[in-house]
């Protein structure tokens, strides 16, 4: 099986490789090749008995996806795009990679299956971000995406883009719109979201890190390792269960700022809590409050796709994937 | 005040058209000039004292829309696009004219605006086709949009790219979602929705109809006037007051085709329901089974829209617009 990483030298991207040469299969079949490819050259991975190729390149260029697609890889991840805040910034840049480099890769992958037939399996990350407020405390199912953001409204675009492509028969595609992803790991960043991070990253580590919001800021979260699951079980479903409604919200956990600060005190003790500077931040206070607070995510439940239940478990999973067990720094 | 219309010689086009040149004014302003604009050449409306411009040009290339925008026009009615079964036939097409060819008018218009400011009105036709079935009986305003054609995903994409615009303050635009007009005026067509004006407008000229399906089919309508009348009011209307939720659907009215042919018997005798013949056909049995029944349209009526709230009405308004005032044939 030859499996294509779009967007590989990301955080989710490195994450889902290492589980894939660790886990040498996906869905039962071995994994014989490896397309690792990003705008800056991804890392080789150690350890991976078979084929990696690493390529520096960009989904926006009309003719990179014709060149990897030719390659026939049975599994395409497309987790490339810039991310809202640089979307929002450039509107050029965001429509040229997040619309432009989609679009340009399922239209390859079709031009290529009307040469010879070839369907593969194409797992799309959406976000969270195509649902704009104001939305019911619970976002379900079936709730319309209004998106707030440029790059919301790319990600929306693409999930109706793998839908038709999925219908029409020229992909067999699945979009998956992840929770944010908590704890992040790495430094602080500027995203507005990184606080959710931060507050318990740093910490684990006996850093300082500075909370902007106030404490019952309620928000939608799945570790890391949670994340490369939905994307492995993507991979590998039977998708005919899904209809033509090829794109789903991923289960994940919801809870306040408070929630995760308590869950730190019973993880790491009244030490790491204290290491929590409050300095609010009216800007990031207002980006927040017009975020998502909870899903009724049964649709992908029912299908199998699971996330941590607690605030506990993805400090531990945390600790165990980042710290090699150790809480301190 | 500069009105250009994209599609003028379709037939809400020519509708459209005639009314500006009837009412003279929009939103109270006087309207200087019309451009109108479509793949064949519109017909100059007869009476209008301003000045026309009819140009044959094509949206899908890309030099078309800043050619039109250049004469920075202050309110745009984009009706140009392929329909549904053309777009499901021809996939490269309906994606260049309805996707490529809306995009390169935003971004047209985006672009005149960099140059030196303008936000123009934009009122956009959408269509139901971005519903998907299975649906609830009667699709509210938050229902997610799964379209199970290629024109519907057209339609829904066109719709995600005009609220990002309007957000961005690029233009000011509203898009609408239209019911299925009825009485289509014209010949019979081939289109699977055809029958349902088919069988009223027929025998209302004294000619035989064809009718495919049984009479429990439920379905929305909206008769051509009622279609006119929502693309001026969101023309007018102050577009603020949707916020950044630019899209909506528009008030039908949800009718049984028994109930087409009640109405029919009310205003034209048994005569002519005489003249329809039933011929069931699976294939538009399959087809109409999968199409919105009903709307909760609550946002669209407080905004102001109207459609007929009677079969009645609907056929009394294509006997007064398309026949003079006379049923017989």
């Amino acid at each position: 099986m030859h499996v294509l990483i779009l967007g590989a030298a990301g955080m989710v991207g490195r994450k889902l490789t290492e589980r894939l040469v660790a886990d040498t299969t996906l869905g039962g079949q071995a994994i014989e090749r490896l397309t690792l490819v990003d705008v800056i050259a991804p890392a080789s991975p150690a350890g991976f008995p078979g084929e990696v190729e690493t390529l520096e390149a960009d989904l926006s260029s009309p003719e990179t996806a014709p060149g990897l697609v030719a390659k026939r890889p049975d599994v395409v991840f497309h987790l490339a795009a810039i991310v809202s805040g640089e979307a929002e910034a450039d509107f050029d840049k965001g429509y040229r990679i997040n619309l432009d480099g989609t679009r340009y890769l399922f239209e390859a992958i079709r031009q290529e299956g009307l040469r010879e037939p070839y369907r593969p399996r194409v797992v799309f990350t959406s976000s969270i971000a195509v649902f704009g407020a104001p939305f019911p405390e619970r976002i379900g199912d079936e709730f319309f995406t209004t998106p707030l953001t440029s790059y919301g409204t790319q990600k929306a675009i693409g999930e109706l883009l793998l839908a038709d492509y999925s219908r029409r028969g020229f992909l067999d595609g699945i979009g998956i719109r992840l929770p944010t992803i908590c704890i992040r790991p790495g430094k602080p960043n500027k995203a507005a979201s990184g606080f959710f991070s931060n507050i318990l990253r740093e910490p684990l580590s006996g850093q300082e890190a500075v909370l902007p919001v106030s404490k019952d800021v309620r928000h939608w979260f799945a570790s890391p390792r949670a994340a490369v699951g939905f994307l492995v079980h993507a991979a590998t479903l039977d998708l005919t269960q899904l209809g033509w409604r090829r794109n789903l919200s991923m289960p994940g956990l919801s809870a306040t700022v408070g929630e995760e600060i308590e869950a730190l005190r019973r993880v790491a003790g009244e030490k790491a809590v204290k290491l929590i500077r409050d300095e609010p931040d009216s800007t990031i206070i207002g980006i927040v409050d017009g975020w998502a607070r909870d899903f009724d995510t049964s649709r992908a439940a029912a299908l199998g796709f699971k996330a941590e239940s607690s605030m506990d478990a993805i400090i531990t999973a945390h600790v165990e994937d980042e710290l090699g067990g150790t809480i301190g720094g």
